[in-house]
């Protein structure tokens, strides 16, 4: 049986309701696939922070590092100052791991219903490929007379050749292998002229190594738009990190709700293990309730099995996610535990 | 009669068509309230550029600064290169006629019809301020090694006391004038630690002035998202200039379609002329077609008569534009002028 180390970090709020129930269908998948996990968790968040006054010791780090995969719920808690956890734990290892494919299916499924009027699956089925390693995440900048009425404060979106150039070539790979190898660049190039102007060069360079597949440019706010009114419009979308974190909040919108948004932290050359989560935040308000979906992090457990290359674990789950939420709707409200039960069952079965 | 002088810079694509017709409804309106609008018209866009080379010459920013008002349609053409026209001209504009507050209403009128199911309009009406002025729009950055591997693009996001503190403080009187009372600001302070931690400490410290406003935070991503499944949480906004460009454009699409947003970039302090302009880009695709809505722009002439005391000229258009936008549901497809006719019929009759 092939052996999987796989690292848990439950985090904040709702986080470990969810993660627990991401495990339990992982548990009911590996058997029939021959896999076993190895599972460390560990205990990091707002909790610890308090406790030690640590966010992510370099032991920890290290730790990480030796694991084949991880699994992360949520972090963030309104106890500590805002962004002190996300960024040194959350942003600190999607950086020191080099994640720099941020994989965000957005896809209407079957089941799952849209906010919007008269759109069915067929309307909404994209990937948001957002860079994960720079822009305005690089958090340099800095502040000058803080607190006087002659205060600056500035932010700096740092962008390199290197950076995009990788992520791009991997938004290219995937819309070369989905069925309508469209790929569209969303980005704001009439104000941000610098950024813009490199990614767009290397949308073109590129994109020459890849001549099946059709490109395409959309300003930011232009895309906001067209995803609540013209989701069809795209296939695959390359952006950067910050752009990425708000269009795929949309998307997570008009494709069923944050309850049901996977996401993948990819280092696609395996130089460090890559990070799956939920693109929901700890819900610090419904926490502890039994009231969080976990879907979404079930949904990444998928994206999960599907990157360790466990294709075939990763269909069964998600054909059981499918089931479910045709199952699902119209029927009673369920507790977290009550639908990974669900799902668990489905892929055991 | 009171005398007022205006610029219209039609632009680009339908802008042209469009402020023909709120030109249109400004003429039909005058009279009843004793108004007569001096019109200069400005020939500015890529027309222009290609003939003369010109953006927006010395001689003309000083001639517009001598106008009580601006009436803008659009520009940008794909002939011309992305962000030269939009930079030189309405960005320059905005900064060197310190547009710091770029009001955008996202209401959706009785009549208008919505792309998010079942929503009516009593679920959406709320009203962004737009900082307009700084930001990442500030223009600053740079590049290296250009065309290398090594290239490296940075944008600067440059925010300040002075210019946060005035945006804010004008929300604050925008939100104290409705009937909500409710201020919320949209950020990404958990990333963006230096400029949200400023606009945090200013909302409180303004606050204070105004303790009958209830005030909020939301983060940009989820804001989005809220826009689509939750709008009525929100009364005024107070963003950054990116985010509020982004975030309108949702609201667009929410709130009936870019063919209905109007915004008003506006100077409080009238220390010259203010500039309105319909929220939607110059559409080169449709353009010379007729096919163009002009309500935006009659929408945004609403603003202007507002912004010049006029009050019930505004009225008198607002309600001729709200009977038209009932009449119209369900109606013929209509040209750009035979809808601007009909609400510049109603607006006289
Ligand atoms: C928590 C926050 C730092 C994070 C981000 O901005 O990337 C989140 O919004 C996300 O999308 O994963
Ligand atoms: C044309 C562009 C520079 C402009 C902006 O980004 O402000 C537009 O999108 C807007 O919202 O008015």
């Amino acid at each position: 049986s092939r052996s999987i180390r796989l690292a848990a970090i439950p985090g904040d709020g709702i986080g470990p309701e969810v993660v627990a129930e991401g495990l339990k269908v992982l548990d009911a998948v590996a058997p029939a696939h021959d896999l076993s996990f190895e599972q460390t968790e560990y205990d990091l968040g707002a909790a610890r922070y308090h406790r030690t006054g640590e966010v992510l010791p370099d032991s920890v780090l290290a730790e990480l590092r030796d694991q084949d995969v991880i699994l992360l719920g949520a972090i963030g808690d309104p106890s500590v100052p805002s962004g002190l956890l996300e960024r040194g734990l959350l942003l600190r290892t999607r950086f020191e791991f080099d994640h720099y494919a941020n994989l965000r299916p957005v896809k209407l499924l079957p089941g799952a219903s849209s906010p919007l009027a008269g759109v069915g699956p067929d309307d909404i089925d994209m990937l948001v490929v957002r860079e994960g390693t720079e822009s305005l995440y690089a958090g340099t900048g800095g502040v000058i007379r803080k607190g006087t009425p002659h205060e600056i404060a500035t932010q700096e979106s740092v962008n390199t050749a290197f950076g995009v150039e990788r992520v791009v070539r991997y938004a290219f790979e995937q819309a070369a292998a989905r069925p309508r190898k469209k790929l569209t660049l969303v980005h704001k190039d009439n104000v941000l002229a610098y950024a813009g102007d490199l990614y767009q060069r290397v949308l073109k360079r590129v994109g020459e190594e890849f001549p099946q597949v059709e490109t395409d440019y959309c300003h930011v706010d232009a895309a906001t738009m067209y995803f609540v009114n013209q989701p069809r419009r795209f296939d695959v979308i390359v952006t950067d990190n910050l752009f990425g974190d708000i269009i795929t909040d949309i998307g997570a919108a008009v494709a069923g709700g944050i309850g049901l948004a996977a996401s993948g932290n990819v280092n696609p050359d395996g130089t460090a293990p890559s990070m799956f989560e939920p693109v929901h935040g700890s819900a610090p308000d419904i926490a502890g309730q039994g009231k969080a979906d976990p879907t979404a992090t079930i949904l990444s457990v998928v994206m999960l099995l599907d990157h360790l290359g466990e294709t075939a674990a990763a269909r069964r789950v998600e054909t059981a996610v499918a089931e479910d939420l045709i199952e699902r709707a119209g029927a009673g409200v369920r507790s977290t535990a009550q639908i990974g039960d669900a799902i668990a069952k489905r892929v055991a079965g």
